[in-house]
């Protein structure tokens, strides 16, 4: 499973205001320490709100690559900002995010192409996040199609089935996980599927165990990337213990510290 | 879903040596913990190679249910003591298990009917467990046919895919998922699935960490059920957490200690 950093966000205020002030140290060591903590890929989000959005995201793919060789997820819904923010990557790139929208697709699958980059689709549309599984998986079949109308094929997307707050939307949980295996269905090989993970235990208690155990539900309905918080060891394990049962590694007894 | 306690089995020394000398406060005093833990069933088991397996099956259902009111397992690869344990039961009981051989089914489903049980099948027959989900799930479907000619309909049963040590027969774990996926396809409403699920770290490290996330996996692919150490917190928390993911409980942010 490809495990993408949440952590370089500016709605962290340590990370807003280290953006705000172009403190590249501050940014280069948080960077690297995603990376000891296991991560695979950089989400990268210069937090809302901002009138130097672009300038900001060029400032901030910059810095960070100057210390870490991993793909980028450019985290932004200003089209100006994520053409900032592709063009300044010189690895591979992922467009965080498009949504059902055709506004949004036309803007973006044409960027993916121009910049050969992986994209994830969101699966909602103007009128928010559908209250069922199925009309996800609709979504993402005319994301799919659109995608190929601009040769962006299907092995380049995430389809992200939208997770939501527990405390909010408590129904909606086994939604995602019954979206996934309608997204299952919609291609062979099976599209990829990505999660927010975190967004699960937004403002409730016990986040880690939340996290951690909806991610092992997750993996077992086949979940292929997900954005985590890697500074979070117990679910670190989960992930790395998850890739074993998978037999995505092979066993080791010391597979924890391999 | 149901928490079954796999801790009275007399493959523990302690439980073993119990049932040996007939140390009925051992038996109750561990029995009364596993419901502390958590346990809303409890497996017996008098462990392998007795002489006396009828008559100890009968004082260990005897014993345990002065103490604890609630469904027994009773887990015997032998006709006698399965039918000792069974006529020793107040409460619902589990038969646990049969196979899908013939000179099993035979037996049991008769007995299941005759003592309105639940019962366990394994999806395996005298040429062991298969290689495939698409044969358990053939076994599955032979099972619950058979069941029906014996008057004991599918909501009486509980297939088991049978989870394999990752140690072992590490490309065994995701085709546990898989046959689950096959066998929610059997019956509508979908049939109950149970595990036993320590089975997977057998041998292993780490026990504790590859149990509770393979429980988180199995949770994701609409487990009913499943045999487990209920004294192990960990795994105990991702069970209540796991009930808040899949909307069986309602969200309360005290959760862990409601």
């Amino acid at each position: 499973m490809l495990v993408i950093s949440e952590r370089i966000n500016g709605l962290f205020n340590s990370v807003g205001r280290a953006i705000d002030k172009r403190d590249a140290r501050f940014i280069q060591e948080h960077a690297s320490y995603q990376v000891e903590c296991g991560a695979q890929a950089l989400d990268l989000n210069v937090g809302p709100g901002r009138d130097d959005g672009p300038a900001a995201m060029d400032w901030l793919v910059r810095t960070v690559q100057e210390v870490v060789d991993l793909p980028l997820s450019i985290d932004t819904p200003g089209i100006k900002t994520m053409t900032a923010g592709i063009k300044a990557c010189r690895n591979r790139v992922i467009i965080n995010s498009t949504t059902a929208e055709v506004r949004k697709m036309q803007a973006l699958f044409p960027l993916a192409k121009e910049h050969d980059a992986d994209i994830i689709c969101l699966t909602m549309d103007e009128r928010g996040v559908p209250n069922d599984a199925e009309s996800r998986a609709e979504m993402a079949m005319l994301m799919m199609t659109t995608a190929m109308e601009h040769e962006v094929m299907p092995d380049r997307l995430f389809l992200d089935p939208l997770v939501m707050p527990i405390k909010a939307a408590q129904d909606q949980v086994m939604k995602v996980i019954k979206a996934m295996e309608l997204f299952r269905t919609l291609n062979d090989p099976a599209p990829r599927i990505v999660v927010g993970l975190s967004n699960v235990s937004n403002g409730a208690k016990e986040r880690s165990l939340l996290n951690r155990t909806f991610l092992g539900m997750l993996l077992g309905a086949g979940l292929s990337a997900a954005i985590v918080d890697v500074q979070d060891p117990q679910l670190m394990d989960v992930i790395k213990a998850g890739e074993l049962l998978r037999a995505e590694k092979l066993y080791c007894d010391d597979f924890l510290r391999a």
